[in-house]
């Protein structure tokens, strides 16, 4: 049964479960404890996180075990902050962080009234490190910013940001969840939070390392474990678990990392092929070898996470309508790309190339079947049109057409839009009046892939009014 | 091996470990997603869920499943303060509580400006209704008490203190950490908070209610997971394996209190009868049916611990040497009970009963090694003298002797104490020069053994003045 969304949780290694189960006996003790008992657990507890460090690249000593990745995230980041508080209370992130490391942002401003700066990214997701400069302020505390990217797999230029963080004083806390299994974060990052369960390791088991000689100060009430810096009896045998299948997964991770690069160049050669009006995202070179997300126009995203369902296949999705808020994955936003019909195909490791396979069989009969309930237009619909009759716009520059799609959800407003694009001359506009998160995002989206042009967004009666021009 | 250590951590329960094993397989993936691993996931969640609700007496909605006990305790706390921040700031807790709410409390006091009342505990170390209710005042937000102490076993009235808080419109929290396994909390508490690893669960559980209708808002970075009440992904084996757990050992509590309480009891009596100078402390009947504290006068409770471990016991300690702040667990000083050579017996399930009566074969000769080697005075030595020379104290009402014991540890301060006693005739006093945080304690300790008046402290130009009268 091909599970295809490592990114959210990744199968136990067997490394773990041997781990796991052979430390259960040892580790169940207080390693604070002097006893017996308490120094086995204790000595299981040094070893894992030597191994760990090793992995991480710092001292054992720079290295705590957290509850999960999001509590070494949030518990870095308060640290961090509280311990710069005197240089002031501003915090950078990319706008395409993990939404654990956006959430503590939010969170740190509500507190202390510090604010924060979000550092745009390109087409791909990337920061460039000349624009994350440029967002380092005299009263940066922390600059965030993750190794790749969990929705598109695109890598982040960590290591020149981090020279840039440092030519400026600035630690960089670097939220490594979703590559640390293929390899270290190289440069001078100060901070470095990971996940075990996103490489194979158990649930429960999240690593924060800082770096001797940054300042931090734990926030919360006092505890004695983990330096301070983790509150709450350690889970012993989750951690060796997860130092022993970071050490596994890392001797594997050279060769896996070549055979799913292979696998998922063959995804991003082929969907658009398969099917059309596709649109692969992320960057097609820099990016996390197991990972490839792409849309698909005029596809709602919950159906066809659901037939591929059916299909056997577990993807995830950064949609709208597979959001409890109905927005759109802030990732797509941020980099300005399609949201509709969005994919997300993450291999685990031993991923067999006959499974992708499958995929690519099945996916264009799954895409098509949902197009056609939804009444998308085929490509010969959307075409032509001698050109409709059209009203005057308000400036009076060329025929128009308003679409109604108020109450209508992702991904009907584009389709409508596509429905009488044909319908307008050369020079003339359609507006699209919709009320759904995902049009804002969708709609310019949907002019880049048609080569149209999109005029602009302003507000109407209720919701908002998108116009586009027919340029061809 | 007989590991006596179990209000620390139990050994992880048979049917936890089965569970967990049982549930790597089906549990590793997220269960907010929508496909089949997500959906396995999301019913192993609900069920242990609806199993844990049901052995704490609340509902499945109720209740969160948290990183530990520590972050149940921390996130219920600040989370019920600031559901209350528009009553008051204030927080009552008991002076014997656990350090994670009495850390919290702390953190709380530091953070917001806000109060912390301490309600005193009797001799056997509990609360009393009346004078917990006097310590409500108008702007408390929360009331916490533990349902039975960690560290001397006596049960809390809580049902009477969630009455009082009740009427008095104050949520009250009960720490059920050290009792959960062997029943759930009686009386109208508004939240309750647990750990697994204490009830022979695994480690990486906590357990958290809050009753409907109970103002909460949960504190730090927003998280949609459990309820938003505990952030970071869930740890399902684990979880399960706790539930699971829990449902089994309630299902032995019945009997197995019984046969432990049995085994207390003798220890509870034949230790005075076997080692002289010895006091039983906790309530001996309002108690844990598997725990008994008792502290041996002249002896160093490290060295005690050292002992029993190489006589292959494990158990723990409150006494000042066997604390990183070289200080006595603040449960004894409360209680005003001795701390020096201070022994806590917690017996795990299934306790056989041959090893209680090895400990107390092995218990009188590690007690008089470790007093023999430290010089402690024997009976003999203390009793007698003809009544030293002495000199007049200052205040010229009797012959007076003064021990300087500044720079010696517990409990040498006590021993020189002793040794000299015998020395001043009925009437005189002795005045301990000491340094060591243990004397405080430890001091009017020995003259309440001893039928001794305790004059009182007062400031020394190093450290304190002990004044101890001869009054037989």
């Amino acid at each position: 049964m091909p599970y295809f969304d490592a990114a959210s949780s990744a199968p136990l290694h067997p490394v773990a479960r041997q781990a796991l189960q052979a430390s259960l006996d040892e580790g169940w003790a207080d390693p604070a404890r002097l006893y017996r008992e308490g120094r086995r657990a204790g000595l299981l507890l040094d070893a894992a996180r030597e191994a760990a460090a090793e992995a991480v690249g710092c001292r054992p000593d720079e290295l705590v075990f957290t509850p999960s990745g999001t509590h070494a995230v949030h518990a870095g980041m308060s640290g961090a902050l509280a311990g710069r508080r005197r240089v002031g209370l501003g915090v950078t992130v990319s706008a395409v962080e993990h939404s654990s490391v956006l959430h503590a942002a939010t969170a740190h401003e509500a507190a202390t009234g510090g604010t924060v700066t979000e550092v745009p990214v390109d087409r791909y997701g990337a920061v460039v490190p000349e624009t994350y400069a440029g967002a380092l302020y005299e009263d940066t505390a922390l600059a965030c910013l993750q190794s790749a990217n969990h929705e598109v797999g695109t890598e982040q230029p960590v290591a020149e940001v981090a020279e840039v963080c440092r030519s400026r004083g600035v630690p960089l806390l670097v939220d490594a969840a979703q590559s640390l299994g293929w390899g270290p974060v190289e440069g001078a990052w100060s901070l470095l939070a990971a996940s075990a369960h996103k490489w194979g390791g158990p649930a429960g088991v999240g690593l924060l390392a800082v770096r001797k000689g940054v300042r931090f100060a734990p926030r919360g009430p006092a505890d004695e474990r983990e330096s301070g810096r983790a509150p709450g009896f350690q889970n012993i045998p989750a951690i060796v678990a997860a130092a022993a299948s970071l050490r596994a997964v890392r001797a594997e991770a050279a060769a896996e990392a070549v055979r799913l690069r292979a696998l998922v160049e063959r995804i991003r050669a082929r969907v658009p092929e398969l099917v059309s009006d596709v649109e692969v995202v992320g960057h097609p070179q820099r990016r996390l070898p197991h990972l490839v997300t792409f849309s698909c126009l005029y596809v709602d995203g919950e159906a066809l996470l659901h037939e591929l369902d059916r299909a056997d296949f577990s993807v995830s999705s950064g949609s709208s309508c597979t959001s409890s808020t109905l927005t759109p994955s802030h990732v797509l936003r941020a980099m300005g790309v399609l949201s509709e019909g969005n994919v997300r195909v993450s291999l685990p490791a031993g991923t067999p190339e006959a499974e992708v396979d499958r995929f690519l069989e099945v996916l264009p009969g799954v895409v098509s079947g949902v197009r056609e309930r939804l009444g998308a237009p085929a490509g010969a619909d959307e075409a032509g049109g001698a050109g409709g009759a059209g009203v005057l716009d308000a400036a009076g520059t060329g025929p128009s057409l308003v679409v109604d799609a108020l109450g209508r959800r992702c991904p009907v407003p584009v389709i409508e839009l596509a429905k009488v694009f044909g319908g307008v001359p050369v020079g003339g506009t359609v507006t699209v009046l919709s009320d759904d998160e995902a049009a804002r995002l969708d709609i310019p989206a949907w002019c880049e892939m048609r080569g149209q042009e999109y005029v602009g967004e302003r507000p109407a009666d209720h919701g908002v009014a998108y116009v586009v021009r027919r340029v061809s």
